[in-house]
């Protein structure tokens, strides 16, 4: 009886998976992309390195990292997690009354949009590490879910969490399908995007590498261990900085890496750098109708925010990089698109 | 034909699990632990934790954290790592001979132990620093692999990474078949744990949290990317920096933690303030035939390379923190024993 059941066993076994492979024919992972050069990439790297043959990688050396801003979400016309440090103005005024006659969280709290814009990088620096450090990571993390919650995109009027490009969704969903192990590699707070990254992303928490602060260990009046957020920068995320943090938190060197500006170049160099078959690939923002349009490579715009430059083009021609186009390669932009 | 091929999948499978569970009954995966206190606290966590009911952690909640040096592998008379770093005092001084007429290096030179084992914590950090730091990360690795194969520890005439306690590594694997992720937290560094973790206790690389110093990004000749392992420390492991690790390079509260000594108490302590059924637990040196004895809790003689003082074992009884007593808890201290 046990070797009939057996049998029939892999008989069955043999019916489902031909079934399910049918459907995996049917049903593009890479549905929001066109047929192009950066879909068609993407898929021969993933088949090269899941199957057996000079370039296979074994499953648990599959590591691919994603930079988060103007990557895997709108990062224009500022920083998300900007947004929220000015939003957080008036309660850090409210616990230090003082503050509110002080630049620049004068200027902030004036509404002034105009003026708020005009803030200097140490201006928003300032800002940055008054409303991010000095409260427990717990009331950390509530603050920003909180935020997330309520606050509205003011060009497409949703969550912010809601403004993630549907074609990158697919390739992390597809990259983890075979079996790769996906990472969030982020200028932005590690902390911040920790918060909902597991949501909208499907990474947990501990595969979120980002710019950290220390953090102070002490405990509450019950005893109980408490981390207070410092204003001490540890890592700053950026540049070669996120290869410091990846080798801080990973480990190991990615096989794919994927960037959109500047600060991503280091990263796609090391990740290239490695032995076999590797991926790096740059999102270009030249899609001014369903996004924006900015570079200034190939004659798009200029910007502080996510800059690309004619230079970054060229060293990614130089080096195998691909450039995915936003106006050609994506079909669709965003999940909420019809 | 597809409906009776399930019906008969179904049957084998109900056969197949039935199977299993009787081959898991059999097979007591904390075999190497005598049945006492200890063990029945491993047992009743994860069942607790694992099965439906007011303690049952979601699967990718499930972290647990451990110390290695004392926890997972011998630590006496000297962590592997400081023999590893007197073993490289040659290679240093011969890439730059000035050191050999300077301190603490030619003490370290003679040879003469007595001498060596005099040198002061100051001492043994610039030692240390020295080498550890001023290579790229490669060869680093390099150094580390080719020393590990070669060095013998002296009592038992062993690899070091034979040196790794059987009921710690049936309890990692107690865990991980339970879904709980498996971090090493140790005050050794990172980058010489991450060479050994994978092959010796299963644990990949991005599961170590260690102490670690910055790294430089550069370039080669031939313009590839170098890492080069700064003198600067980034992270120093050790009491409340377990919990920045954690913090770090985590981001979420473990469920359960292992340490045996003062370096871990915050650990600890972290663990158990979380919510639900948390376990804490701390090996007793108490062995002097099998391993070595020291605390100087409970009247074993004292130490300075991992200290578990009375008081750690006060609080470990206020706290509900498990001792495990190497002497009683543990049938077989190592693999190789008979």
């Amino acid at each position: 009886m046990r070797s009939i059941a057996r049998t029939w066993t892999l008989v069955a076994l043999v019916v489902v998976a031909s079934g399910v492979s049918a459907i995996a024919a049917q049903n593009d992972p890479l549905e929001a992309w066109n047929d192009g050069a950066a879909k068609r990439a993407i898929i021969a790297f993933v088949r090269s390195t899941t199957t057996q043959g000079p370039s296979f990688v074994p499953p648990d050396e599959r590591i691919a990292t994603f930079d988060q801003d103007g990557t895997l979400w709108v990062e224009q016309p500022v920083y998300t997690q900007l947004v929220f440090c000015l939003d957080r103005v008036p309660v850090v005024v409210k616990a230090k009354p003082e503050l509110a006659q002080q630049e620049p969280f004068k200027t902030v709290l004036s509404g002034n949009r105009e003026a708020i814009a005009k803030l200097s990088t140490h201006d928003l620096e300032t800002i940055a590490v008054a409303t991010l450090s000095g409260v427990t990571t717990d009331e950390y993390a509530l603050a920003v879910r909180g935020w997330l919650d309520s606050a509205r995109d003011p060009r497409w009027k949703r969550p912010y969490t809601e403004l993630t490009y549907l074609p990158m969704t697919e390739l992390l969903n597809y990259l983890r399908a075979n079996g790769y192990k996906t990472y969030i590699v982020t200028g932005g707070g590690q902390d911040f995007v920790r918060v909902y990254s597991q949501r909208v992303y499907g990474i947990p928490p501990e595969q979120v590498v980002g710019t950290a602060a220390g953090i102070t260990f002490g405990y509450d009046k019950s005893g109980k261990p408490v981390l207070t957020k410092d204003p001490k920068l540890l890592l700053n995320d950026n540049d070669a900085g996120k290869v410091q943090g990846i080798h801080l938190m990973i480990g190991r060197q990615p096989f794919a890496a994927f960037g959109n500006s500047t600060g991503d170049r280091q990263m796609l160099e090391y990740t290239k750098a490695g032995r076999g078959a590797r991926l790096a690939m740059l999102v270009l923002h030249d899609d001014s109708v369903r996004e924006y349009a900015y570079g200034p490579a190939r004659g798009l715009p200029d910007t502080k925010v996510g800059t690309f430059p004619q230079e970054l083009a060229d060293q990614a021609q130089r080096a195998g990089w691909v450039v995915i186009s936003m106006k050609g390669d994506w079909k669709r932009v965003f999940a909420f698109e019809k």
